[in-house]
């Protein structure tokens, strides 16, 4: 079991924490197994769960891939289970971290059993539902800038979406652009944008434009993250009806979105802050805070465990989508497989996929084609780990100097001063 | 695909329905792929599943076993849902028709799916969770008969537990015996009775006799399968009040459970008759109507939906147990296999198998020894079909003239004039 921090360029994305960092933090799991089948995964970066993930190996090296229950009660006798079993009323952060852990090792060991019976992931999850899996364009507010070494500076040689990627985007006409270009080079058939930075009308106004754009028949969501009170989010809201496929975290918390969602009848409402865990389920079901769930298999814990929510979207009449944050190609294939296998995930998924340049995969970056990642009849995963790319988005982790995420630090940088708010407008 | 209804010796046992025949209807399904890998599974018996699962054979054949999802879906398109996904309000037995039909099938994908990379079904669900599944006994209030073609007579040349199935028990001396035979031939750790039938105080007193007997650290059950008002519940409630590790569907319905659950805050309340498919679900938690759910992959749509009832379980505060109806091996390997997968299956699995002299395994019975059955290292379901015992059973089937399970018609063939009384005491 290896456990590789990487860093990997990442733009200056706007969002209510904050900006973006000029990278992103991943962690790559690699398991080699006895006969030398290997298994990969990846999941957000940050000290916390690189430090669990190394102490893990104690745990994880000798057991049966297979085994998952035993591995993950092994994992959660060494850590502790963030109350994910208890429903102890735990912070968010720390049902995540062992979610984390658990979900790099059991996308690994799904990577290796699929390579070992010579079958692709999606048929350990119950089968192909669909094969190509519809993604979204993901929009950002951004300052210029490349990201990476470049940072807010640009490559003047960059042409089509990797020359819009740099860009800045910070009013409607620079969001239609940066949605032409993406839609242009990816197929996207939805879009959303990520709100709750500026001046909330301003960012109604580019959901506007894009409809005006695109025309009625494409997808547009919209997530402040939940950065909007109460009248904000129903101000803008009524603005946006007609408009969106779903509006994602307009306000904080499940009695916040219930409460919008009880003046706003004809809206479908979707989260990926207010119900984020099991934990959040009993509640989301008790108050209908949202009609979409967003989710997850890094945060909602591992694949079999995401593909669960299939039920819960089934039994009690939610909607499925998918989040995302920034990743490599090791998490895109993971995301196709679960969203291959699920029924009910039948919005088109987040994916930050576009926005990062550097990948550690053989081959490179894994295709969008008509806006969808086709899910591979190859073994596993159907990818394979460049060694070459891995020491050198390794290196760029150790040159960077960046440890763990902070949006906010990144901003301050930007703009002095600069304070996140949970609740901004 | 072959299908074969089967009929197996089944004693004379009381239940809120009636009485069972002489013989339980067992359908069996094999699957064989185009490289002789076969894959066994069985359903109750009866005219319309087994009427579907002949024409299932059209939808199925052509399929790749590990397509579940796409397997699933069309037997949906071509027999409907049930309201299994839709949520209509449909009778219980509709949605158990498709559930059935395909759990037989799916059971039987699973069990080639095994045998094709040399995986026990377990390890396609998680994997071992427990390697030794505990099995309840099961008693029932019963006239003398072995059942079969013994019909109420009885075999002169019977010993130990063989003798005891074939005995009367239709007050407290007759179950204590039945208990002590039946948990000294298989080792049983806790104690199920059938109820519902006799005169509800006569019931409680064979459940006290029990205690006496077996002391307080065997676990007791009691399922009058919801015969008894509110009233009559509530009174035989307190008097096995510190004595019941659950107390199965005293009454009809979730309301009916729920308000009987809010005057008896300290018994802990088991179903499998007001929450029976996942469209209860939503009332269940809402009312609260138990606090353990019995599971049945025959009724619940398969091992892959089952399983799922552990998420419910672990989100919701509920315990999970196992509901069995009469079976052969096959169901009894399958149930094992989904026991060992399942954490939250903590309570001790019902079943029916100790009743049935008949077999169609190679190498007969599957044993359970300390109250355990040990689910296999063997790929698959680890089991072998009899072909000859199949035939037997097959014929047996053929010759008993018995289509549908009507357990109040065989009642007024004992009982002229005897009615099916929902509510009886």
């Amino acid at each position: 079991m290896r456990v590789t921090p990487i860093a990997i360029g990442d733009p200056p994305l706007l969002n209510a924490a904050g900006l973006h960092a000029p990278y992103a933090l991943r962690t790559i799991v690699e398991l080699v197994s006895d006969d030398r089948i290997t298994g990969i995964g990846e999941i957000p970066g940050g000290s916390v769960t690189l430090g669990m993930l190394r102490d893990a190996r104690d745990v994880v090296i000798g057991h049966d891939p297979f085994q998952l229950n035993g591995i993950k009660q092994a994992l959660v006798d060494r850590f502790g289970d963030g109350g994910v079993s208890a429903l102890k009323d735990v912070r968010p952060w720390e049902t995540a971290r062992i979610n984390h852990v658990w979900s790099a090792i059991e996308v690994a060991c799904f990577d290796m059993m699929g390579k070992a019976i010579g079958r692709p992931v999606v048929d350990l999850l119950g089968g192909v539902v669909r094969e190509r899996v519809p993604y979204s364009a993901y929009l950002f507010f951004k300052y210029e800038g490349a990201g990476g070494a470049l940072g807010f500076d640009t490559d003047p040689a960059a042409t089509g979406w990797a020359a819009a990627r740099q860009a800045a985007a910070l009013d409607p006409e620079g969001i239609v652009a940066q949605a032409r270009a993406m839609c242009s080079e990816y197929g996207f058939e939805s879009i959303k944008l990520k709100n709750g930075i500026l001046d909330p009308d301003l960012e109604v106004d580019s959901m506007l434009a894009l409809r005006k754009a695109f025309g009625p028949n494409v997808p547009l969501r919209i997530d402040p993250n939940g950065a909007w009170t109460h009248a904000t989010a129903l101000r803008c809201g009524r603005r946006l009806e007609g408009t969106l496929e779903y509006y994602e975290d307009p306000v904080r918390g499940q009695d916040g979105m219930a409460a919008l969602k009880r003046e706003m009848p004809g809206m479908p409402f979707a989260t990926n802050m207010c119900t984020t865990s099991y934990g959040d389920i009993p509640g989301s079901i008790a108050k209908h805070s949202e009609d979409i769930i967003l989710t997850d298999h890094h945060f909602w814990g591992g694949l079999r465990a995401t593909l669960e929510l299939n039920r819960v979207a089934a039994t009690f009449g939610r909607g499925l989508s998918m989040h995302s944050n920034s990743h490599v190609g090791i998490s895109m294939a993971a995301m196709t497989h679960l969203a291959a296998a699920t029924p009910m995930l039948t919005y088109a998924c987040d994916t930050h996929y576009p926005w990062q340049s550097d990948e550690l995969l053989v081959g490179g970056k894994l295709p969008i084609e008509g806006g969808c990642a086709r899910v591979t009849r190859e073994p596993g995963l159907g990818i394979t780990l460049d060694p070459v790319a891995l020491a050198r988005l390794h290196q760029q982790y150790e040159d960077c100097g960046l440890t763990d995420r902070d949006d906010a630090i990144e901003m301050q940088k930007r703009e002095p001063g600069w304070q996140f708010k949970p609740v901004r407008y």
